[in-house]
């Protein structure tokens, strides 16, 4: 099953597009390779989710909030590249988290896009390296900020 | 217009390329791929600007840090490549900020350093993706670093 | 001498390769690349050393924990490798240290990795660019975590 096909078969919404909030692209494309920007938890009406994981929402928000995240980076893939089927694998994904002083569990956040990602593109073409974080602040208070390397098919 | 040319026309001045601080190179080319290490406030006169925004310093005084390090940045490129003009294109910017509790406009700040790269080679190929972040803490406490990946020409 | 034999000389005792904690590959290859996920402070045993750099230890066990996760990311390359002869160089280190607010050492921290890399693949090919910061929080409350990108051999 394309990955396309996938997307359509999970009923997921996508949010707009998310416009650059600063001098940057959301999306390069480098021969084969493909870099997107950070990307934050914009939703269908283009609102973002808001607030720090465990003083804001509890750790079930925050994982949620980053599958938003990963809605948002389809959605950019989409915009720039017209179909998710011309992605070979994700590469790598950096994410970030904004929780409150002695959080621990921010795998268990980031998963809500790294679980998306394996469901589109399959356990193995779908999952790359990771590394997933805390933060000091995110722009806007927003729970959750990752950026992604994907390689394309030749 | 050229890079170099472009630069000189800006009347910019260049911080002496920073010194690594620890067991690393401040830049590495891979064939056509070049990567520099996180710079910070390299001033003039080799001292750093210091300090946390919103606490030590206005936001403004943080794009201007950020401005700083681009600056470092390119004293960097220009120490290794002899020439701007060999640069193809900013790929991706990775704008870590030093600030207070609740702060959210990381882009602007990081901005200061993407408008010069901007200014350096064009809207199109001075400006790659970015992740605009806050730190827990900085190295000497400065208010902004920043790692890059830049393209050269073939 | 090899990579390996430099290993061997060196006495150094791997802890076992680090199982994912999440939806993601500790290690992965492009073709020539090899992307390393942010690794943690993985003992023999399999426990964590835990705690906040200069909450909960001094610098110089700060450094040691990011020579242990030197260490684990060492076993993730042997594990996938099968030797550390194959990696042509170190690329890039993204060194993430959790530390008390104010906290201002991060390349000395991080150097605890980067000086091991160096003692098994040499100055040269060892050592390659490098950002060493401070986050907000890490998982398991870890002293250090540590992404890499190495280049292999053609």
């Amino acid at each position: 099953m394309t990955a396309d096909r996938k997307f359509e078969e999970l009923g997921l919404t996508l949010p707009p597009p998310p416009k650059p909030l600063g001098v940057y692209k959301p999306f390069l494309q480098i021969q084969n390779q493909v870099y997107v920007s950070g990307h934050g938890t914009v939703q269908e009406d283009g609102s973002l989710i808001i607030g720090q994981i465990e003083t804001d929402m509890d750790i079930e928000a925050g994982k949620a909030a980053a599958k938003q995240v990963g809605l948002a980076i389809l959605a950019t893939l989409f915009d720039n590249l017209g179909t998710l089927n011309r992605i070979e694998r994700v590469v790598k994904v950096l994410g970030m988290v904004n929780a409150a002083p002695g959080f621990e569990k921010h795998p268990y956040v980031i998963n809500g896009c790294s679980e998306l990602f394996a469901e589109i593109w399959g356990e193995e073409k779908g999952v790359g390296v990771r590394s997933a974080v805390g933060m000091g602040t995110l722009p806007d208070n927003i729970p959750v900020e990752i950026e992604a390397m994907f390689l394309l098919k030749a």
